[in-house]
C-alpha cells in the first residue's frame, strides 16, 4: 500500500527535479513535442519509468495534484473594469473551492510571457488572461494548453484563431450605440479618441463608430480620429489639436472614461460648454463618470456579468478537461448598454 | 555528503516539531528573546545541537531554489491606495529581477490564512502583506518566516509584537492634522467616521483625532463618533443620524475618502452647504476627491513612497537573510500630508 501510494504521487515535477529540467520540458517530452530533443525525450521516459510515473495519473490534465488555484494575468489591476471583473471572478471561484492568484503584465508583452511561466510553475489549474495591447502572437499561452491547463481569454483577446475560450464585451455594438446616440442628440461633426488598432477592443469600437457614421451619411474626418494609448495626457493633447482647428467637432466619443474626463476638464478650462457646444460620451462606466459635474454619458460593460461568465465557463472546462481544446472557436459576447448622463 | 546535506536542511520547523512548540517560539528562543522562558531557551538550544541545526543555514534564506517571485496579500486590489502601492512595488521589484504574485483576502481572515499556504507552496522568495481588518492573530505568517521567507507588513500591520518588518503611514499624525485643520478653519462640533478599532489604522487615526480635540479643549461627543466598516452606505447612515439630531456637527473627519464622498453627496441632497455649514475632510487622496465638486480636502498617504520603502526593505532582507528575524522591532513610518481643497 505504502509503495502504491508513493507511485501515485510521482508527478512531472519529480521527473523535472530529478533531471534538472523545467516541468514544461518534461511535459513536452512526454507529449512527444517536436521542439524537444530526442535525447531529452529518451532521458525523460527513462526517469519516468524509474520513478514509477504513470501517464494515467495525469488523467484529466496531465497533472495529478490539483492545486485548486486559478491564475489570472491582467494589464493593470487599477483599471476599474478589471478590478470589478477580478472581484466577481474571485467570489465566484471561492464557491467552487478555488483560489485566485493575480498578476499584472503592466501592458508589457515580455512580462506577460514571463508570468505565464511563473503561473505554470506555480501549478495553477487554469488561467484567465486579458492580454497586453501589444500581444498579437499568443503562442506563450500554448504551453499551458498543452499541459491540459484551460485558458480563458477575456476583454483583450486573441485576434487569430486560438485554442482557448474567449469572453468579450460587445465592443462593436458599444461603438455603434455610443456614436448613434451622439448623432441622435444632434451632433454632426464627431471626433473619436480610440486606442491602438492592434487590439480587438479598438478595432471593434472603431468599426461600430464607422458603421453609425456611415448609416447616417456623416463625414469621417481623419484628423478627428486618434488611435493612441488612452491616457489623460494623450486625450488632452488630442483635444488641443481638435480645438486649435478652424472647424471644431460638436461630438466626441472616447474609448475609455479617462479620456472622457480629460476632455471634459479641457472643455471646462477653455470655456467650451458641455453639452451645448460639445457632447461627450466615454466607455466603461468608471465610478468617476458619475461623480464628476456634469456626470458623463458612457457605455456600461457589466464587469460582473463578464466575471460570472468566466467562472461558469472555466468550471465547465475544468469538469470536462478532455475537451479543453475543442469548445473554443465561437467567442462568448457580453452585451453593453448606454448610460445617459449630463454630457449629451 | 548526503548526510551533511540532510543536516543542512534542518530548520526551525524541525526543532519546533521535535519540541511541540511553535516555530515563532523557537525563533525567539534562538534569538534570546526576553519573553521566552530560560527553560525553553535551554531546551531549544539542546534540540538545535542534537538536530545539527546551524544558524548559518539562514544565510541564504534556508532554501536553495530561489523563484525570484514575491507574493503579496492585500484586502482588496480595487482600493486606490493599495492599487498604487502594488504598482510601485511591482515596478520596483522588476528592476531587481523579481516578479509579483498578487492575492486578495477580500478582508476575510480565513482567506488570508489560505493564501499564505498557497504562496508558501508557490515557493515565493518573500511575502508582502496588508492584513484584513479582523486579523489580530498573525501566527499564520510564522511558517513563512520560519522557512526563511521574509515578510513585510504594510498599512494594516500586526498590533502585537511580530518578527517581521512593518511599514506604515503616520496614521496618528494623519488623524491629528486632519482634526487640527478642521479646528483651525473654525469647527467647534466635530464628528468622526472611523473604521473598526481592531485595526492599527483606526486606532491611530482616532488617537490623533482625540489628541487634537483635547489640545483645543473641544468636547468629544460619543454619538458623533462611528467605528464601522467604511462603506458608502454606512457613511450615509451615520450622516442621517448626525443630521437627525438637535445639535448638528459643523466639521466631519472621515477615515477614508469613500465616506467623505458619501457625506458630501448626503449634504448636497439635504441642502447642507459645504463648507459654510459643514466642513469635510477625508483620508487617502483617492482621485475621486479631486474630481468631485466641491473637491474634497483629504490626507495624502504617498502610496508610491510606501511602495518604494517596501521594495528597498525587502531587497535588504533578501540580501541579508541572516537578519530576517532581527530588524523587526521598530516600524518604518511614512509621513502624511494635508491636501486642502474646497470642502474646508
Amino acid at each position: 500500500m505504502a509503495n502504491q501510494k508513493k507511485v501515485q504521487q510521482n508527478t512531472i515535477l519529480d521527473i523535472a527535479e530529478a533531471l534538472k529540467l523545467s516541468p514544461a520540458t518534461i511535459s513536452r517530452a512526454l507529449n512527444d513535442h517536436p521542439h524537444v530533443k530526442e535525447k531529452t525525450k529518451s532521458d525523460v521516459l527513462k526517469m519516468a519509468a524509474q520513478l514509477g510515473y504513470r501517464r494515467n495519473n495525469m488523467a484529466s490534465g496531465l497533472r495529478s495534484n490539483k492545486t485548486h488555484t486559478v491564475g489570472l494575468i491582467v494589464p493593470r489591476i487599477s483599471m476599474f473594469f478589471h478590478a470589478e471583473v477580478i472581484t466577481t471572478i474571485q467570489n465566484g471561484l471561492q464557491k467552487y473551492g478555488y483560489n485566485l492568484i493575480i498578476c499584472q503584465s503592466n501592458d508589457s508583452l515580455d512580462m506577460e510571457k514571463e508570468l505565464t511561466e511563473i503561473l505554470l510553475s506555480s501549478r495553477v489549474d487554469a488561467l484567465i488572461a486579458a492580454c497586453t495591447l501589444g500581444t498579437t502572437d499568443f503562442s506563450h499561452f500554448d504551453k499551458l494548453l498543452q499541459n491540459g491547463i484551460p485558458v480563458v481569454f477575456y476583454d483583450r483577446v486573441p485576434l487569430t484563431e486560438q485554442q482557448a475560450t474567449i469572453i468579450k464585451g460587445d465592443d462593436f455594438r458599444g461603438g455603434y450605440i455610443a456614436t448613434s446616440h451622439l448623432i441622435e442628440t444632434g451632433c454632426k461633426r464627431i471626433a473619436h479618441i480610440s486606442g491602438p488598432l492592434t487590439s480587438n477592443l479598438y478595432q471593434d469600437r472603431s468599426a461600430g463608430f464607422l458603421k453609425a457614421m456611415e448609416q447616417h451619411k456623416l463625414p469621417v474626418h481623419q484628423n478627428w480620429i486618434f488611435h493612441q494609448e488612452l491616457t489623460h495626457a494623450n486625450a488632452r493633447e488630442a483635444m488641443r489639436k481638435l480645438f486649435d482647428a478652424d472647424v471644431m467637432p460638436d461630438g466626441l466619443f472616447t474609448d475609455n472614461d479617462t479620456s472622457a474626463i480629460a476632455a471634459l476638464e479641457f472643455a471646462r478650462e477653455k470655456g467650451i460648454v458641455v453639452p451645448a457646444e460639445l457632447k461627450i460620451i466615454g466607455y466603461s462606466n468608471d465610478p468617476r463618470t458619475s461623480i464628476i459635474t456634469p456626470a458623463i454619458t458612457t457605455i456600461e460593460q457589466f464587469p460582473d456579468e463578464v466575471g460570472k461568465k468566466i467562472v461558469e465557463t472555466l468550471m465547465n472546462l475544468l469538469k470536462n478537461a478532455t475537451n479543453v481544446t475543442n469548445e473554443t472557436i465561437v467567442p462568448i459576447t457580453i452585451p453593453v448598454q448606454l448610460i445617459r448622463r449630463m454630457t449629451t
